[in-house]
Order: C-alpha cells, then sequence, then structure tokens
C-alpha cells in the first residue's frame, strides 16, 4: 500500500530517494523515539521535538493541558511533522558532494484531541509501548487525576513521503583521480545496558521485556 | 555569557532543566550533524531536517537554489530552529512518569542570503567543518559553477535555550512499592570504524582527520 501522491507530500529535491509505501514508512517511524513537530505560534512558525506512539496510520503525543504546541496544532487541526534516522556520513573528494546516509519521513495529518479517559488510555497506551513493546503490561496505568492533567491528541496520517538515501559517497567523474581520502562513516544509535534505579525493587532482576528491547534495538 | 531570557526563549514547560549558557548551548549544537528547521509553505508550517554549520553566533545552511525551505525562510528572514540529542530511556513504574533524558536546543535567529563567493566559501568551509573538524582542508573547494548552483544562508543567533534533563527516573512517593522494574536504558550515537570508498586511491590510509574525528565523537 502506497501513499498517494499529492502536491504536498511529492519529493521533488531529490526525488530518486522517494519512497511512498507505506510499510517503509511506518517502520522508519517505529524505529525512532522523537519526531519533530512544526507549528504556528503568534503567526511564526515553530519546531518543537516530542515523543511519540504510532498504531496503523495514527500517530498520538500528549502533554500537559498548558503545552503551547498542543494547543497550537489543535487550534489549525492539521500537522506537519517529521522523523529522521541518520545512518552514515559520507565524505566525498570535493567538498561539494559531502552528505549522508539517512531515513527521513515527513507526515501530513489532521489532529483532534481525545476526550473519554477510554480514547486517552488507548493513545497513552500506544505511545507507552511505541517507547518500550509491551511496556503497557508492566508499569501502573494512568489514573483518573493523571488522565485529567494530560492532553492526548491524535494525528490521523492524511499523506506522506520518506526520503532514503542509502549509496555510497559519489564525486563527480572530474574529480575521481583526485588525491583526497573519500569513504563512508557509518552511524548508529546504541542502546547499552539497562540500568536498575537505585531505589528499584529486586534490583538485580531486569525483566524479559527490556531485555528484548535493548537486544532487537541493537540488532 | 547567558542569553536573555525573553517571552519568545523563555522556557515554561520544566523551567528547571532551562539552561540559557551560551557555551552549553553552542557545544549541544557542535555535538549535532543535523538541526530541525520551521518554515511557513503555503501558509501552513512545515518542518524540515538540515545539517548545518555553527562559527560564533551564526549557523550556516545550504540548499539547491529551488529549495522551498530555504526560499521560505528568505521571505520571512527569520527562523526557529532546533537539535535534540537522546542520552537515555527512563521508565518509572508509573506509565504517566516515562521520560527521557536529553540536551535539546532552541534558536532564534535572523537570515540572510550570502551573496558574494567569499562570503558562501567561508559559510560552506563552516559547514564542512562542522560536519569533520578540519575536513575542509582535506577536500577539493567549491569551484564557480558549484557555488553558482547553491545557496548559503546565514543565520544569526538572536536568542536561544536549551533544556537539559540529566536525572534517574523519577515516581511519585505513593508509586515507589509498586513491584514493577524502574531504570534507565542509556542511548548514544556511535561512530563505526570509516569505510573507504572502493574506489579512492590509497583505500588502506585512512587520514588522521578522519579516525581523530571519530575516535573523538565515541569517547
Amino acid at each position: 500500500m502506497k501513499f498517494e501522491k499529492s502536491k504536498i507530500n511529492t519529493v521533488k529535491r531529490g526525488a530518486k530517494k522517494a519512497v511512498y509505501d507505506k510499510s517503509e514508512i511506518y517502520s522508519i517511524l517505529d524505529e525512532t523515539e522523537i519526531c519533530n513537530i512544526a507549528f504556528i505560534y503568534n503567526n511564526k512558525p515553530f519546531v518543537q521535538p516530542i515523543n511519540f506512539g504510532r498504531l496503523d496510520d495514527k500517530i498520538y503525543i500528549h502533554g500537559s493541558l498548558k503545552n503551547r504546541m498542543t494547543n497550537a496544532l489543535l487550534e489549525t487541526e492539521e500537522v506537519c511533522l517529521n522523523v529522521m534516522i541518520l545512518d552514515a556520513m559520507k565524505l566525498t573528494r570535493s567538498a561539494f558532494h559531502h552528505s549522508v546516509n539517512y531515513r527521513s519521513v515527513m507526515i501530513f495529518g489532521s489532529v483532534k484531541e481525545l476526550t473519554s479517559d477510554k480514547d486517552k488510555l488507548q493513545g497513552l497506551k500506544t505511545i507507552i509501548n511505541h517507547f518500550v513493546p509491551n511496556r503497557w503490561e508492566y508499569c501502573r496505568k494512568p489514573n483518573k487525576k493523571e488522565l485529567k492533567a494530560t492532553k492526548v491528541l491524535e494525528i490521523t496520517i492524511k499523506t506522506a513521503s520518506a526520503k532514503i538515501a542509502d549509496t555510497p559517497p559519489a564525486d563527480k567523474k572530474d574529480d575521481l583521480n583526485l588525491d583526497f581520502w573519500t569513504g563512508t562513516i557509518p552511524v548508529k544509535k546504541v542502546y547499552d545496558f539497562p540500568i536498575s534505579d537505585e531505589f528499584a525493587k529486586n534490583k538485580t532482576k531486569i525483566p524479559n521485556h527490556i531485555l528484548d528491547f535493548v537486544k532487537e534495538k541493537n540488532k
């Protein structure tokens, strides 16, 4: 399944890197903890990073009642958000062609606030299980007071695109014989061994859902 | 030296995490390859990741002539940009208090296009040396044709703030005896050993400025 190409999501610069396939776009979202959200505040564009959760074509974010970003999104009822994973630095003989390998996703969606406790819990569950799979089963669920203090926003993905660069460094023909080093420095996010909090009960016993998560992430 | 607190840069949510010190803010910028830029396109807010370089209170970005982001920034002549480094995932007994340790910087600046070849070269040099220190000395400098095909934007930092979270997971008192695991999963960006391009001359000889860079980054 692909997102339909329209004026808003069609990649113009570097169109060869463009990807519209839903499963590829979702897998980039799912690999990332943090997205960057654009919003208007005092008539000016702002960007802010925030954690999120995805389930099917829905993305959930949450914030305190007075958060200016969530309030701004609820005013416009739409959002542009981006996630990017840096995979490698590419160094060429020419300054001009230095670049990076990356996976980047642009999401364009509609925004609504979840108001019932049931819907808010479902949104927060998605956020927690996006953070660490199955974590929702291994923590205390939000209570009435906490739910009341939190805005939960549901973003419905209307359209999207990804750009994926995964190629070697590329100089122009005239530069191939220049005696400058050219190559790739792979970059990856590494998850260290979990550290139990000093006040944790059973400090020595790190549960399987945590160990599995770290193992899977570092694959 | 600190950035003066004004309405635009004063951190409201999580004010205890706020940092206005210039050297701390610059060091977060310098540790990052990619920033996220907010801009207006067709009257809507967009966010896009891009690489950059910093020198003193200037940030440089570049793009092709038709790039919609650089053109949008030149229309408004101002910008909000963000960089964020994720340092750890923090898991609490309660779903509600899960969070992350991070260093995030918000920059508010004015934007102008550099037009002389001399200024453009200085901007591009800053970008390349931000990518890998001293790299500018070890690659072919941009020629007239390349300079003509590139827009180089200079952002002057007008004000800024950082948020730094670097604390253990924190549950409320009532939850401290719950039998759920709580702890931290440190996250870091790791730079793998450089891979010389298969068409590189002297493939076996990776220069010191590259080896030093990787060593320094993985410290």
